[in-house]
């Protein structure tokens, strides 16, 4: 990245030093795990692009929208709503994590057997690496895990803009009630921050940008169907990592632009793998930038990932918000229904989860399914071993993978996801 | 226990082998941890025997119980109102917990990272040792921490009876209209499971049985402020594991009779250890029966135990139900106000926590604080962080411990408690 950027980094507060190490680290890794590899879609050039501006161009933009009075809001889940927060006319990231960083620092601030990701995050901010977090306005936490609920509570100390919002447990009609009463609060919250009042236009505007966003994710994933594969799931995952990032639109057309490609691909029975090349679903717990541990394992081990059912993935992005509405409550309503739908593994029970995975499998022709359980992250791991069983009970190979973000496991991992993928063959 | 007891156990089910087993480990580990101190008030000669007839004489009552045709509900929380409970003439037992058991089993239904207070429940259904949830007609779970909010769903798979409540995680208006809702509900599934209608002079009744227990326990915390302590911390700690089981008015009784014995120590200066021994209060996770191990420690590296936070101890006792309400509806209210005042690390943020202790600090003139935290408890683990440095910063000593029911780490433990007390002179 352009030496132009150090002012930018050193007037939002971040450490150089530690952050030139961490663009460092970052580069290589991103160069020896994607560009090193053949046959990926010319359009993931721009991927590549934004990739290689992440703390750079994309952080010039944020600051210049906040130059002409535009508020960044930064959220961790994605039951944070994009549409509510476009509609305010401000702009939502997604803050770092992914990666170990400043550990014995978070180490004193969070108990040692806390999830990599929650960790992560502190890391990123205790160390003064991410200037997504510095750059926000508006910091948006939310009661989802046991572990993210109270980390919040430590959060607030480091931070002087956290806003938190709580999310049901259960799908009842309290439940739903709830997450209404809490997406109104943080309407009236975006609102206040921006001085926007939200009307029935601005709303559906941005529910319609959203929705675009999906669609374009959705055509994406619909594609992974084929065979042979015309994107891997490196690539795939890529971009649903940088739609937390990226301009919503900028983004839009760079997936539909890809999606053009893999349709010529498909046309002439191109693929990125060979032909009968062992497919899996990955599912489980999300991977952030730069947490490419498990997909390049499995690339590398003679499997091809055809869908990701995560919250960078399909749980993220799948379902639409119903933009018909007339008014600001009709589509705050329909908002709420989308989100309501989401299958987090903090719900009980959370049959639609199984469901999805069952519905992946045999929508993108997957062999087999491989649950990805970051460490000590209790819901996914617990829920995991019913999932397991069901998949098995219905004849659907599966293997369960525990990790973090440290590298020291890639060795075991490879070892188990190759018996795991010569079995598929 | 007698022979005359294996029938009975034989009929609710129970491995007797296994049973034996549990009972021979559980019979000498009181032995040595209680029955060989000195000192001890003679009116804890009731708990000893409750004890040891723990598995006999109450499960006898218990299907006696049955057998007339009242009901009998288990509980894993002290968010299971026990007033509405007996108000629809059903009686509310404490489910097994706090020893290991059957663990290759548990850990095929949930992973090996769960707290061992979840593990130990489970181990118990799948070990066939525990005659309290054998016996049982209904079983009541809650949405407390995700621990055990999801395992739950895999217990559902192993008992027949299973219910569940869901509790909130901010004490918010929202919040606390879940909690109404969920006890309404839950008085709804007790009426169902009884068929007795709940009227006002029922719940009033229950709500006085339940008070009077707190007041005793209350009567006795409060004498604990002596110095000399006039009873230790681990007889104050067994009668409020044995209140989750016994009989409520003979236990209320019990305890009244301890108390009027420690009264009459407190007159003439007697105690269970030495004056200016130093004094602790025990904050955290719930001890069931028999997890000693942290106490036992404790009070054999030269402090008292003068107090415990924990649900078994204050957090399961403090606050009484007003029972001043002319209907069902005003009774309910209160028992939804007291319940909403429970200040477990679920809540977020739990600001009450740390006031309490404080405020126990105060009362009980203790000179340090331990927390206990069970590995794998997120909600406590965490909040203990804040917590100590808190605690810390008003000079209060704290130690944090963080273990399992494993006997592995007694000889660190104590190490590190005798560091502490020696600090505490």
């Amino acid at each position: 990245m352009s030496e132009d950027y150090r002012s930018m980094w050193e007037s939002l507060g971040l450490d150089l030093t530690a952050h030139d190490a961490l663009l460092g680290v970052l580069g290589t890794f991103y160069r020896d795990i994607y560009l090193t590899r053949k046959n990926r879609p010319e359009g993931m050039g721009y991927f590549d692009f934004v990739m290689s501006e992440v703390h750079g161009l994309r952080i010039k933009e944020l600051l210049e929208e906040k130059v002409a009075g535009r508020k960044i809001i930064g959220s961790y889940c994605v039951f944070v709503p994009e549409e509510i927060v476009l509609a305010a006319n401000a702009t939502l990231v997604g803050l770092c994590s992914g990666a170990d960083f400043a550990v014995e620092e978070v180490e004193k601030v969070l108990p040692r057997n806390t999830c990599a990701l929650i960790k992560s995050s502190f890391g990123f901010k205790l160390g003064k690496v991410c200037p997504y977090l510095e750059a926000a306005d508006m910091i948006v936490g939310e009661n989802t895990c046991d572990g993210k609920k109270k980390a919040y509570e430590s959060l607030d100390a480091l931070v002087s803009n956290l806003y938190v919002m709580d999310i049901p447990q259960v799908k009842s009609e309290k439940g739903r009630e709830l997450l209404k009463a809490e997406f109104w609060r943080f309407k009236e919250a975006a609102e206040a921050l921006t001085g926007v009042t939200i009307d029935t236009e601005r709303l559906k505007q941005g529910i319609r940008t959203v929705n675009a966003k999906r669609r374009a994710l959705h055509r994406l994933t619909a594609l992974r169907a084929a065979d042979p594969a015309p994107i891997s799931g490196l690539d795939a995952l890529l971009a649903s990592q940088v739609s937390f990032y990226d301009n919503p639109q900028r983004f839009t057309d760079a997936v539909n632009k890809v999606c053009d490609e893999l349709e010529k691909r498909i046309a002439e029975k191109e693929g990125v793998f060979a032909p009968n090349t062992p497919r899996v679903v990955v599912s489980g717990c999300p991977m952030a930038v730069p947490s490419w541990k498990i997909p390049w394992i499995i690339e590398t081990s003679g499997a091809v990932i055809v869908g990701e059912e995560s919250c960078v993935g399909e749980r993220g992005i799948r379902n639409l918000t119903d933009d018909a509405g007339q008014s600001v409550e009709a589509l705050m309503e329909a908002i709420v229904d989308r989100y309501f739908k989401i299958d987090c593994a903090i719900f009980t029970p959370n049959p639609d989860r199984l469901a999805h995975i069952e519905e992946m499998v045999r929508a993108y022709k997957a062999d087999g399914v491989i649950h990805y359980g970051l460490l000590f992250c209790q819901p996914y791991l617990m829920e995991s071993i019913p999932v397991a069983k069901a998949l098995e009970d219905k004849g659907i190979p599966i293997l369960r993978i525990d990790s973090d973000y440290s590298m020291e496991d890639v060795g075991q991992l490879k070892t188990r996801i190759e018996a795991f993928v010569e079995m598929l063959r």
